[in-house]
C-alpha cells in the first residue's frame, strides 16, 4: 500500500483525501454550491444519470463484479474503485449498493422553468415552494410532479437545498428531468409569472371553492407554503386564485407533498380530458 | 433529593424508573404492545387525546408555566412533573415541547373498520395497506385518509407499527381518530370485505384503465402494497379492479402516501359531485 491509501489503484485508507472530500459534499450545501456537485447513490439512481455530467463515479470492490458494472462505468471519465471498507466511509446510506456519482449540478434560468402554452403548446403546470423545509416532502414533490407532467418547479432561497442527499433519493430520479429554480425574490419571479399569463392557485384558508372546480387547462402555477405555517401573506396575496381542498374530520391540513400531489394530479386528471 | 430521585415531587433524575420505561415504550412495539400503551408528544398531539385514555401526562418544569398546562392536565389521572432535564431523556424529539403522554392503545374490530353503506348510510372508504414499511408514509396516509374521509385501515401484521413514535406525529392526530385494525390473515378479510359487497381496486401494473375512470360512489376499498415491491400477487389478485395513475416523464411508480392520496382524493371528490 502506498502513501495515498492506494493499493492496486484501490483506494483503501478512510483517511484518504477523496472520502473527506465526498463526505464533506454529502453533507455540506455550501461545499456542493462551492464545488458545482452533488452526490446521487445507487444503482438505480446512477444508471439515469447523463454519462456526460457525471465527474466521479465511485465503486466498490464489490460492485465491480456486479453484472450491470460494465455498462454503468462505460464511458464515464472518472471511474475510482474503494474498498467495501472505504466504499462504507463514502457513502450516506445504511445498505450502501456501492455505487456512488458526484454529478455537475443543474442550472436553469426561469426562462427554462416558466415555458408556456404559446411557446411551446403545452400548458405550464408549476410548483412554487415557499420556505419548504422537509427534504423527503421536497423529493417527494418532484417525484410526483414529473409523474403528473410538472413543466417546472420555482423555490424561494428559504427551500430545503434539492441537492440534499435525501431529496435526492426521494426524487428516484426525477431530479435529473424536471427544470427547476431558486430565486433570492419569488414576489418579483411570481409577476413575472403572471405577466407571462400564468394563473397562480394557492391551497389556502382563505379559499372558499374547492379546488377541483377550477380549471387547470391553462397555463397554472401551484403555491406551496412552509409544512407549519403555510405560505407567508406577502406571497399568498400574488395568487390569482384561493383554493381549498375540502377535509373531512378534524383534519386542518395536508402535508405539503399530499397537498401538491392532489392538486397536480387534479390539474393531470382534466388535461386528460 | 430523596433516593427516587424525587425533589418536590419532580422526577430529577435521568436514571429514574419511569424514565426507562417511557423510552423502551418510544423505541418497543413490543413494548407497547405488552403494556397496551402508547407514546404521544406534544401540545397539540396531547389536547386532542381524550382524557380518559391518558394514563400517564408528563410535564416538564417549564411547561409547568404553559398557558394551557392547567387545561391540559386538568382531569388526567396521573399527571409527572420532571425536570427539564429528564424531560430531553424522555423525549423522542430534538427539541421537546415538555408534554408527553402514555396513552392506551386502541383495539377496533374488523366489523367497526370495515362498515358499509348499507350499515350507516355512508359508502365505505377503506384504505388496505400490505407490507407498508415507513413509519412517515403510514402516518402520511393516515393523516390524508382522515381528510379525505376513509372510514377504516386494514393492515396487514408485515405494515409498520402504528404506534411508533414517527407514525403517530406524522398522523397529526388522525390516529386517534381513524378506525384502524392489524390482521395475520389479509385474504381471508379481503374475502370478508368482498363478501358486504365493498368493491376492491389496486393501483397495479396490470391496470389498465385510468383510476379517475372508475366510480368510487359505492364501498369502496384500495389496496396499497410495499414502497419497493408493490403489492403480492396473491393480495393484487383479490382486487375486482386493476387501475392505473398515468404518469408522465419517466416516473414508474409513486411514493405509496402520495399514490394512497391520488386515489383517496379522487373519491372524495366524486362523492361530493
Amino acid at each position: 500500500m502506498n502513501e495515498k491509501g492506494l493499493r492496486n489503484n484501490v483506494i483503501s485508507s478512510t483517511t484518504n483525501k477523496q472520502v473527506k472530500y465526498v463526505n464533506a459534499l454529502i453533507k455540506k450545501s455550501r461545499t456542493r454550491r462551492e464545488e458545482d456537485l452533488f452526490v446521487a447513490e445507487g444503482l438505480r439512481m446512477c444508471s439515469e444519470i447523463p454519462k456526460e455530467r457525471i465527474r466521479t463515479l465511485y465503486i466498490s470492490e464489490s460492485f465491480r463484479k456486479h453484472p450491470e458494472c460494465a455498462k454503468l462505468t462505460q464511458g464515464v471519465r472518472h471511474v475510482e474503485e474503494v474498498t467495501d471498507e472505504v466504499f462504507r466511509a463514502l457513502s450516506d446510506t445504511q445498505t450502501p449498493q456501492g455505487i456512488l456519482a458526484l454529478v455537475k449540478q443543474y442550472h436553469y434560468l426561469l426562462d427554462e422553468v416558466a415555458v408556456t402554452a404559446a411557446q411551446t403548446g403545452k400548458p405550464a403546470l408549476l410548483m412554487v415552494l415557499e420556505r419548504l423545509q422537509d427534504p423527503g416532502n421536497l423529493g417527494t414533490i418532484i417525484r410526483a410532479g414529473e409523474g403528473a407532467g410538472v413543466t417546472g418547479i420555482l423555490m424561494d432561497s428559504d427551500t430545503a437545498d434539492i441537492y440534499n442527499p435525501k431529496v435526492i433519493r426521494s426524487t428516484m430520479g426525477s431530479v435529473l428531468r424536471v427544470p427547476f429554480v431558486y430565486t433570492e425574490d419569488l414576489k418579483s419571479d411570481l409577476e413575472t409569472l403572471k405577466g407571462r399569463g400564468i394563473h397562480l392557485y394557492a391551497a389556502h384558508l382563505k379559499g372558499v371553492r374547492s379546488y377541483d372546480l377550477e380549471d387547470y387547462r391553462g397555463d397554472t402555477g401551484f403555491l406551496i407554503g412552509n409544512e407549519g405555517n403555510g405560505l407567508s401573506d406577502e406571497i399568498a396575496d400574488m395568487a390569482d386564485t384561493y383554493v381549498r381542498i375540502p377535509m373531512a374530520g378534524q383534519v386542518e391540513s395536508l402535508n405539503a407533498a399530499v397537498a401538491s400531489s392532489v392538486l397536480m394530479f387534479e390539474a393531470a386528471r382534466q388535461r386528460r380530458l
